[in-house]
C-alpha cells in the first residue's frame, strides 16, 4: 500500500448552517493546531441530518480536490452517542467523520485501503462536549492528520463501516426503468439517480421518453439553451445524471415534485 | 502596454447558491492546479441568470482588490451554446466569465487593454460538461492564469464583447431627473442608479426632494443615525449611489417597492 | 504588560448578509494591505443590527482560535455618527469594531488589557464612507495590524468602553431559578442563558424540571440520542448553556418559543 500524503487542504461539508458558531468554532480550533492549513468549505446548508443529501454533495465534488486532501463532513445525528468516528483513507484522499454511512456514495467510486476508528482523545479539543463533535474530535483530528500525525495514530483499524441504503435505478422490462429525483438544485432542477451506467442514454436520446408525475418529457437536450424557452427537458447534467429543466424555471415549482419523486424512462 | 501580473488572489461572484456542490467543485478544480491560490468568495447568491445583477455587485466591490486579482463571475444562463468565454485584461486586474454583458459595468470604470476568447481546451478541466463551464472552463482557466500561464496562450484577441443594456438616469428637465432603484440591498435599502455624475446632488442636500411609488423623501442624510427612527430618507452610499433607507427599518417592505422602481428627483 | 503578536488570522463577524459586496468589499480591502492574511468568515447572517446577537455568537467561538487572531465584528447602526471605532488587546487576542457593546460578553471571559480609540485616518481605505467602515475603517485597521503596526498607532487609549445589558439568571427563591432563551440555533435549539455557574446543574439532572411556556421538561440529557425520537429535552450544549431541544425535531417550532422567552428551573 502506497500511502498518500496530506496536502494541507482541509474541506468542511455540514449541516451546521451559517448563521451560528459552529462552522466558525471548528475552523478555529483547526487553525489553532495547523496554521497552515487551507480550509475550504463544500457547503454548510445540507439540510438538518439528512444524511444521504451529505453524500450525494460530497460525491459531486470531492475528487475535483488535489491529492492529498482532507474531506470532513459532519452530519450527525448520533453525536456523543456510541456511534463511530471514523478516518478514511483512499488512494488518493482521506474522509473524517461520524461513522452512519456518510462515506457510503464516495466509497462506491474511491476504494477504501483502511478505516480507522478514532478513538485516541490526546488529539481531540477539550473539554469534550457531547454535542459537537465537529468542533471538539473531528476539526482537531484533521488539522493534526494534515500535520503530518499518521492515520494509525489515532486509532485501531476497523472493517465494518456503515453502509447508507441507496436508492438504485430498476430495470421495469427490456425497455423500460425507474429512478427517482435523488436532489433539487438551486435551480430547481431535478437530480436523478439515472445514469449512463443504468440506462442507454443515447438510445433515449433517440426517442425515448421520461415519465415523471403525469408528465412526459420527450426532449434529451445536451445544454439549457437547446430547449425553448419555458420548454420541459431533460438532460444529462454535469455530473452524469439524468436532470429534469425548464429553461428559464424551476422544473420543482412546475411540476410540483422534489426529491423521492419517481421518474420512469422508456425506450421507443 | 504594461501587463499586471496574477496576484494568486482568485475571486468568485456566482448564482451557485451555497447549498449544492458547485461552489466546493469549483475551488477543488482551482487547487488542484496551483494549491497558492488564495480563494475569496464575493457572492454566491446572485439571483438565478441576473446578469445585470452579477454585474453590479462586481462592479461594487473589484476595485477593493490587490493589483492582479483575477476576477472569476460566471452567471451562464447560455452555458453550452454558442456564446463565448472570455478573459479580459485592465491595467490592474483580469476577469474571467461568460460573454453576456456580465463585466459592462466594470468596463464602465476599467478600461479594457486586451480581451481574449478562451478557446484552448488543454487548459480545461475534462470532460468538459455542457451544463457547468463554472467548474470546467473558467476555474481551471483561472488557476492556469494565477501560476503564469500568459493570457494569449487562452486563444485568440476578440473586440466585439457582448454589452449589457444599463439603466440610465434621464434628464426630464431643468430640475428634474428620472432614475431608478437597481438594487435592494440585505437591509431593505433601495439602491438607485442616481449618481453624483449625474445630478447635483449638494443641490438635492439643499432642498431637493425625491418621489417613489407615491411617497415623498425630503431629507438627504449623511448617515443613518442622522435619520430619526422610523424615519423614511435618502443618502448617498458606500459606493456613490443615491439609496433610500428608513432607519431602523426596511424601506423596500416598507415602501412596497423593489429593483425596477421608477425615482424622481426634484431641485426646488 | 506582555503583548501578544498578530498571528495574521482575522475573522469577520457581521450583519452584512451574503448575497450583497459588502464583505467581498471587506476582504478586498484586507488582501490589498496584507496579501497573506488568512481570513475567515465567523457569520455574516447576524439578524440586521442585532448587537447581542453579535456578542454572543462572538463570545461562544473566539477563542478556538489561535493566540494573536484579529477578530473584527461589524454589526454597527450607528455608523458614520460619533459612536468610537475601537481596538481591543486582551492577553490573547484583538478585537475590532464599533464599541457599541459587542464585545460585552467576550470581555467577561478576556480581561482587557487595553483598549485604543481608532482615530488615525491614514490607516483607513478613502475615501471614508459615512456608511461603511467596514470596509473603510474596521478592514483596513485589521489588516495594518495584522502587519505589524503597534496597537498605539492607530489611536488614543480609552478607558470607558460601552457596555451591553446582559440579560442575567435570576435566583427566585432557594430551589427556583428564572433565565430566558437568548438564541433559536440551526436546528430550532432553544439555548438560554443558564450555566452551571448560576445554577447547580448536577442536582437538576436528579429530578429537577424546567418549565417553558406551559411545557414541563424533565429531562436533563446528555446528548440527542439519549432522548426518545420527538421527546421534548434539556441538555447542557457545547458552550456550556442549558438547551431545550426536541430529538428529530424544532423545539423553537413545536413549543412556538424563541429569544426572550422565560425558563424557570426548579430543584426537587
Amino acid at each position: 500500500m502506497c500511502n498518500v500524503r496530506p496536502s494541507g487542504v482541509i474541506t468542511l461539508l455540514t449541516d451546521f448552517g451559517l448563521a451560528d458558531f459552529f462552522v466558525g468554532a471548528m475552523k478555529g480550533v483547526i487553525l489553532s493546531i495547523h496554521r497552515e492549513a487551507v480550509i475550504v468549505d463544500l457547503t454548510h446548508l445540507i439540510p438538518p441530518q439528512d444524511i444521504y443529501a451529505a453524500a450525494l454533495t460530497l460525491a459531486d465534488c470531492y475528487a475535483t480536490f488535489p491529492e492529498g486532501t482532507i474531506h470532513v463532513a459532519v452530519v450527525d445525528p448520533g453525536v456523543g452517542s456510541e456511534r463511530r468516528a471514523v478516518l478514511l483513507e483512499t488512494a488518493r484522499y482521506f474522509f473524517i467523520g461520524p461513522d452512519n454511512g456518510l462515506f457510503t456514495l464516495v466509497l462506491e467510486n474511491e476504494p477504501l485501503q483502511r478505516a480507522i476508528q478514532i478513538t485516541v482523545e490526546r488529539f481531540f479539543h477539550h473539554p469534550v462536549s457531547r454535542t459537537f463533535h465537529g468542533r471538539d474530535v473531528f476539526a482537531p483530528v484533521a488539522a493534526w492528520l494534515a500535520r503530518g500525525v499518521s492515520p494509525s495514530e489515532f486509532g485501531p483499524e476497523v472493517s465494518d463501516l456503515t453502509r447508507l441504503p441507496i436508492p438504485r435505478v430498476e430495470r421495469l422490462g427490456e425497455k423500460r426503468w425507474r429512478g427517482q429525483v435523488i436532489h433539487v438544485d438551486r435551480f430547481g432542477n431535478l437530480i436523478t439517480n439515472v445514469t449512463a451506467r443504468d440506462v442507454p442514454l443515447e438510445a433515449v436520446r433517440q426517442g425515448g421518453r421520461l415519465l415523471i408525475n403525469g408528465h412526459e418529457v420527450s426532449a434529451l437536450r445536451t445544454h439549457y439553451q437547446e430547449a425553448a424557452p419555458g420548454e420541459l427537458f431533460a438532460l444529462v447534467g454535469s455530473t452524469g445524471r439524468v436532470e429534469i429543466a425548464i429553461r428559464e424555471g424551476s422544473a420543482a415549482t412546475s411540476l410540483g415534485v422534489g426529491r423521492g419523486a419517481t421518474v420512469e424512462i422508456l425506450l421507443p
